[in-house]
């Protein structure tokens, strides 16, 4: 037996989710793979803001996790050992494991990465799970236009980032809503957004809406959900089309949150709110995965990572993503 | 010149509309006609939730009504005169117009209806912009399957009870929400909705759509919002579609009203929420009376309408739609 770490589920957040929440434990390994199975080591562990919801007990669109049971995810690992005949030692796979350093899986769970293309990091963000609902999102859902507004909001996030982009890859003003000066000045620097409103220093949103968007939202992309989108909602145009891909601002809430009921506006505007999931387009995630690597390779796509160091890093991680502290994808390395 | 009754805006209300927000006046008529223009007497006029809206000064998917100026609507009427081509005296015409006895208008601005194949009085209501809105809405955006839950609210209104007919003819369950028990009855007994909720009498809506939607819920056609519409977002099923039609229970409302945010519930279930109006469908107009003609022939669709007398009784008319008191379509006969 050979022995590992491991972070569990100590307790579930009733609120703001801490380092209290997560528990770190040495875990055994068998020392014999059964037929089928794959011994992995992780190389690189994504943390989602989405996993915050299965650390509660209420059943979202994924299961809870379970209590004293290890926390699941995104994670790129390399097979250090190999009984199914699909991988061997040395193959790179992508796939929902466990926080754990190495484990046990079945072949069957994972899928082998091909090396070389991009960095391997990437499969658990631009070309990954961020990537995709990014891409199907606004292109599937959304259906932006040339010369339409597109607005973003948690534009600098993993996701966000992404939208911005392939909005400006298919000719429409793009006008990002962000929390820091120095995500304001990547995405309008770097990444060529054409508004960025830093909701932290902005005093009246919708007059920062109002002025980055003379002519109204045609596609609002709604990574926060709450008063960000209430001011948004004000000039949404006829047939606009709002994305609601996640709601951070609401994940650590304990009650159901209060607002200004969007329904009128809807009304108002013939237009629509869709809320969807990444595995809702699971079919035509080959088409994703081939656009988003062939603009990364014209130059069309900047992408940008964050990445902490070491296992336990994990927990921190995690809990920074709500604190809005990382610009792009923020991911650990094992 | 001959005098003939008009009704014009008097004040714009502020909350619910009263009587003192109309005046009528007696106003004169052109002897002659110049080229182009009809003389048309109105024969049924319709009273319709939007009709709120336009009354307040912000402006919403229809111009607001001027002060001092006449009320304007959907309008059955009689052609006294013609000085256009395409009609003659004793045809009968479909237009906006506005709430005048007698008034001179624009051949161009009118529809002739074919007469004797339906009352004249079902073009304002099943055969015009309630039915089509019913139709519409629930087919172009709800896209009904077999065997699904369609729930329904101001079941029994103008729009309700078509959506609610038209989702039976396609296999799917029923389940309205309605204001009385006579409602009720009529929803159940004579429109064969599955299960209808008084709303007036129940005390746990939630509950109640729990016990009337035991497979949850996969369309919900809302003609009212609020609570109503608050307690069926809890149930909604997977890849549901919440038509947003009207928000009656909104309209004399003097400010934003607040709620629980529905995005959560869209983002957990893939689910969307969509606001029109039926005049973007206008396109397919012709497919639509068509449709619902074939229906009413077959049987398949039950019509009924609440007929007030005499043009005195106009404002009354539409006041009482804010009350909840008529089942089916409210129209005054002049």
């Amino acid at each position: 037996m050979i022995m590992n770490k491991q972070i569990l589920l100590k307790s579930r957040p009733d609120g703001m989710v801490g380092r209290e929440h997560f528990e770190t434990v040495e875990t055994s390994l068998p020392v014999s793979l059964n037929e089928g199975e794959l011994l992995v080591k992780a190389l690189f562990v994504s943390v989602d803001p989405y996993m915050r919801g299965r650390m509660s007990a209420s059943k979202s669109y994924v299961q809870p996790y379970e209590l004293g049971k290890p926390i699941s995810g995104g994670i790129v690992a390399e097979v250090m050992g190999s009984k199914h005949s699909d991988f061997r030692s040395g193959d790179v796979v992508l796939g929902n494991l466990t926080w754990t350093e190495q484990q046990v899986v079945n072949g069957s769970v994972v899928t082998k990465l091909q090396q070389g293309l991009a960095p391997l990091s990437y499969y658990l963000g631009i070309l990954g799970m961020p990537g995709l609902t990014a891409y199907f999102g606004l292109l599937h859902i959304g259906e932006p236009k040339p010369g339409e507004t597109v607005v973003v909001s948690g534009a600098a996030g993993a996701v966000g980032v992404v939208v911005g982009q392939i909005a400006k890859i298919k000719g429409c003003r793009v006008v990002g809503i962000a929390g820091s000066d120095s995500k304001v000045a990547y995405l309008k620097n770097e990444l060529h957004f054409d508004e960025v409103i830093n909701y932290h220093t902005t005093t009246d949103m919708p007059a920062a809406i109002a002025k980055a968007c003379p002519d109204g939202v045609d596609v609002y992309y709604d990574n926060v959900g709450g008063e960000i989108s209430d001011a948004v909602l004000q000039y949404i145009n006829k047939f606009a089309r709002i994305i609601v891909c996640g709601q951070i601002s609401m994940y650590n809430s304990t009650e159901i949150p209060m607002g200004p009921r969007p329904q009128v506006a809807l009304v108002k505007n013939s237009a629509f709110m869709k809320g969807f999931i990444v595995s809702d387009f699971s079919e035509h995630f080959p088409e994703g995965v081939k656009q988003l690597a062939t603009w990364i390779g014209e130059g069309k796509l900047e992408y940008q990572e964050t990445i902490m160091k070491g296992f336990d890093a994990l927990p921190d991680a995690f809990i920074g993503l709500f604190r809005g502290e990382n610009t792009g994808k923020l991911l650990v390395e094992i």
